[in-house]
């Protein structure tokens, strides 16, 4: 298992993920796009502007490959190898609601941020407002559920489907909820840190690799050592998402940044540094945070970069992809195992 | 069947009404708290805060109702009539669910309309800001299909109830995100109206209606018969709404007032004053409604008060809660299919 891969470029490392996938992944895509269809063309306006910000579809290649890997085992056991693809339409289904239901929070994401740019475009809220932003978030997680209340019928693997994702969005909720009550509180710990980032982004990839296992197998210690790999996973997601929210260049990363700076939410670098640095350069992140300067984000990162609480960040990032990719061992070998370590490390390599 | 009931006092009809369901209407309550409690102290406490704006209790009724007159109906058919209580755990299971999608919707609405009071207390907007109103709306929805998802296993009864709660939240998001396309535009016509209010409010008590029916009984034209009185009287309900956001007094309602007028949002009075004032009336209306004054509403109700247009709209209303008890002519008498007909009677009798 690899423990520090060699950086990649983003684009070759997703096109080799997505190779085993190509057909499920267009899948997704049509049955997206077909769930959301309106008979109000304004309605569809709004939505074919949405799925402009569909980007790396890492979740729905989540389930895929999870459910691919659990599949692969399944059958090898048997001692099969034939061609029939292993992968159903309940994993398509379930690939797609997860999209949806990301797709949803990064809509009410943007409004609770003010953000003004996603994937290089424009956001809802700074096209339309808020309100359309917050109704069409509303209008994509109901059609998540929608869709997803077609699995438990489809077939006895897919049984809890829907269960475990409204319980999934529950614990999602929760963090989002989280995150906002600690805004501007300068003594958010760790502990606290990691809580929200399991609530609001590593659940749900969890709950991708659960629900691609599941379908395929009923062998537990299969499943569960796939929902370990998809919940380290986006933990480690998270924590880059804000290293590079801190450091990265809007013109890569293609969003918005410094809205953590700038909403007040320390995120692991920023408590690393209050925690480690000199009380005056304490007192000057604090008093950055706190003001309304055009150029504090700027400034946040020039206080910032210099010192280690960067380096910490990615270090904690690499450690729970180390052990992301750990928890797969007890799965056999497989194509789809290791696109599921390429995908681990893929995030650590990741600039956007 | 009642074409013109005698103005009643609010209070007095509905605690006739909830008589027969008094125990259901309390489990309601008991299982709307306990599945939203959460590990999280700050989250219950913004939950408890929404707790106090629950108010008519209007779509849990309905549930429980239809689901009360549907039993009983077979019970006779059977020639029972014995003490058994025909209302099932689903019943208040789904009673729960549609009276958490109603808060969803009005927290999310109360964002929307930027509005201060809701039910006398302050909106969770106003007091905790968007970003929390925006997320407890979607904790308060993803709760609701989590409660939901425990349906369809619960008995065959139930099957399929969790896709009929979820088309329906499509179609209210599409309600809404029509609304919202449609502030300021003065054009709006009746035809446009009416599928406004249908997908946003009536699509939702006709779905409590068809979900209490379908859980207690298999017979079709019954289960038809309880739908058609709860779109009926759903849109009723919207229409004597939007009189009253017009005529309505804020002490007496309970909320902020105004707001369709304030969002640009025409209503069935406006559409008609629009229609059939003369020109320079016309020509005011709008000028009021695209104007910042301050007594710009108290303006607007001058206007269209002394006019018919109030009257032709609460005759629409009573022309539709008369259909609603038409529709349940087909169902055999029951002091339930009385309280469905006093419910109908009390949304155009209400002064809030």
């Amino acid at each position: 298992m690899a423990t520090s891969p060699p950086p990649t470029s983003s684009a070759a490392v997703t096109s080799s993920l997505t190779q085993l996938i190509a057909a499920e992944l267009k899948a997704v895509d049509e049955l997206f796009a077909r769930e959301l269809t309106s008979d109000l063309p304004h309605v569809n306006a709004l939505v074919s502007h949405v799925a402009k910000f569909r980007g790396k579809m890492l979740r729905p290649m989540l389930v895929l490959l999870s459910g691919l890997a659990a599949a692969e085992m399944t059958r090898g056991e048997k001692g099969g190898g034939g061609e029939r693809n292993p992968l159903t339409v309940e994993h398509v289904t379930a690939a797609t609601v997860v999209e949806m239901v990301h797709m949803a929070t990064l809509v009410h994401d943007d409004v609770l941020d003010g953000a003004e740019v996603r994937r290089r475009g424009a956001t809802i809220n700074h096209l339309h407002g808020n309100e359309a932003a917050v109704l069409l978030g509303d209008f994509l997680i109901s059609h998540a559920y929608h869709l997803c209340s077609s699995l438990d019928s489809a077939s006895p693997a897919a049984q809890g489907a829907s269960r475990l994702i409204a319980h999934t969005t529950n614990i999602v909720c929760e963090g989002e909820l989280t995150q906002n009550f600690n805004r501007q509180n300068w003594s958010l710990d760790e502990k606290t840190y990691f809580l929200i980032i399991y609530r609001k982004t590593a659940a749900l990839t969890e709950a991708c690799c659960r629900l691609g296992a599941m379908i395929s197998t009923e062998r537990q210690p299969w499943v569960e050592a796939l929902a370990t790999y998809g919940a380290k996973l986006g933990l480690a997601f998270q924590i880059v998402d804000d290293i590079l929210d801190i450091c990265g260049s809007q013109k890569t990363v293609g969003k918005s940044l410094g809205t953590d700076i700038e909403k007040g939410k320390l995120t692991l670098p920023m408590i690393h540094f209050l925690n480690h640095a000199a009380p005056q350069h304490r007192e000057l992140l604090i008093g950055l945070l706190e003001s309304q300067d055009h150029d504090r984000i700027e400034r946040v990162r020039q206080l910032i970069s210099p010192g280690d609480s960067i380096a910490y960040a990615r270090g904690e990032a690499q450690r729970l992809v180390d052990e992301a990719i750990s928890a797969l061992r007890v799965l056999p070998a497989s194509e789809a195992r290791e696109a599921l370590v390429e995908a681990a490390q893929y995030v650590t390599a990741r600039d956007r």
